[in-house]
């Protein structure tokens, strides 16, 4: 997409858009923002607000997405076990702050270093609400070359079984991009 | 107000709330999530979150509110003059990345460390547009003990002369609880 002569433009998806074009256009525009700044608080604030209107803008099920952002390792508990995220920049209401390794889908896909798709979070073990209106969540490690872990993206829903392998494929080209545009040495 | 079930009922605003009852649940609400959290992008992510449900809920122009949150000092470029501001935790369309001490509403606050109540945005000298729709605008700064800006909370709306000194009293206070519970020395 050609830059837009405002900032907020990058959140208008066209209505006639199908799922894998409002993505790419979402990739686009992350890439484009991203570009040459390598604030991760900067850079995860826009994602979030990207990512809240892309899914609003599908239709179906996406359209009861209650929130989307990023937990991110907390390096100020770094060398205590379990490792522990701590909220970051998101769209939403009022979120959990901290979350260990391990504990609820964020803590697990943290501790995994995979994706965690999950239908319906209430039969998820260990599951942390929140809020109780959510039904499923996806969440995405962020992962350096090391393989080393600096934080999710995760989305929950209103709606069960909201996400498929498309958006599997989607977030995790999204990690990758913010994985090497941001300095996440700068974490706090 | 008692600590909620699910931390996303932090969020609700009963109809029946006058704007100045609001403010006073808005300012428990932060006073107890920062409690011991020194955290400045999770605690600015949370209250990003409570102001932009809190203005919802007032009626009036306040329900044209369309961004709320942070821009904080960048450390990165703390030597060079201008100062610099970055983009932190909101709610809202993707906004502006950094902005320039001195320059549109919120560089003024930054660099005069005072409120900036504007009713119309368009009769602002300098005013930078990061939303088209954005009519007026209050910007308050976060300052340390030394008169040190760090950060200004930031409140769009899509309507004319949507604050006043009810907002500007308001919106300091949290500015002070925000300065007081946060660890500034960890801006990026």
């Amino acid at each position: 997409m050609p830059s837009p002569e405002h900032h907020a433009d990058y959140t208008a998806f066209a209505d006639t858009m199908t799922k894998s074009e409002i993505y790419e256009q979402l990739l686009d525009a992350v890439a484009a923002l991203v570009d040459n700044q390598p604030n991760w608080v900067a850079n995860c604030a826009n994602t979030a607000s990207l990512l809240y209107h892309a899914f609003h803008s599908m239709g179906g099920p996406a359209q009861g997405v209650n929130w989307a952002g990023f937990y991110v390792l907390n390096k100020r508990h770094a060398a205590e076990s379990p490792q522990q995220l701590i909220l970051g920049p998101f769209m939403g209401k009022v979120a959990c702050q901290t979350i260990d390794f391990g504990r609820g889908v964020c803590g697990i896909a943290a501790q995994t270093r995979e994706t965690q798709c999950v239908a319906n979070v209430n039969e998820f073990p260990g599951h942390i609400a929140c809020d109780g209106d959510t039904k499923s969540e996806i969440v995405v490690p962020i992962l350096l070359a090391d393989g080393c872990c600096v934080g999710v993206i995760d989305i929950d829903c209103t709606q069960l079984a909201c996400f498929d392998g498309e958006d599997v494929a989607s977030l995790n080209k999204l990690a990758q991009i913010l994985s090497r545009a941001c300095d996440w040495s700068a974490l706090l």
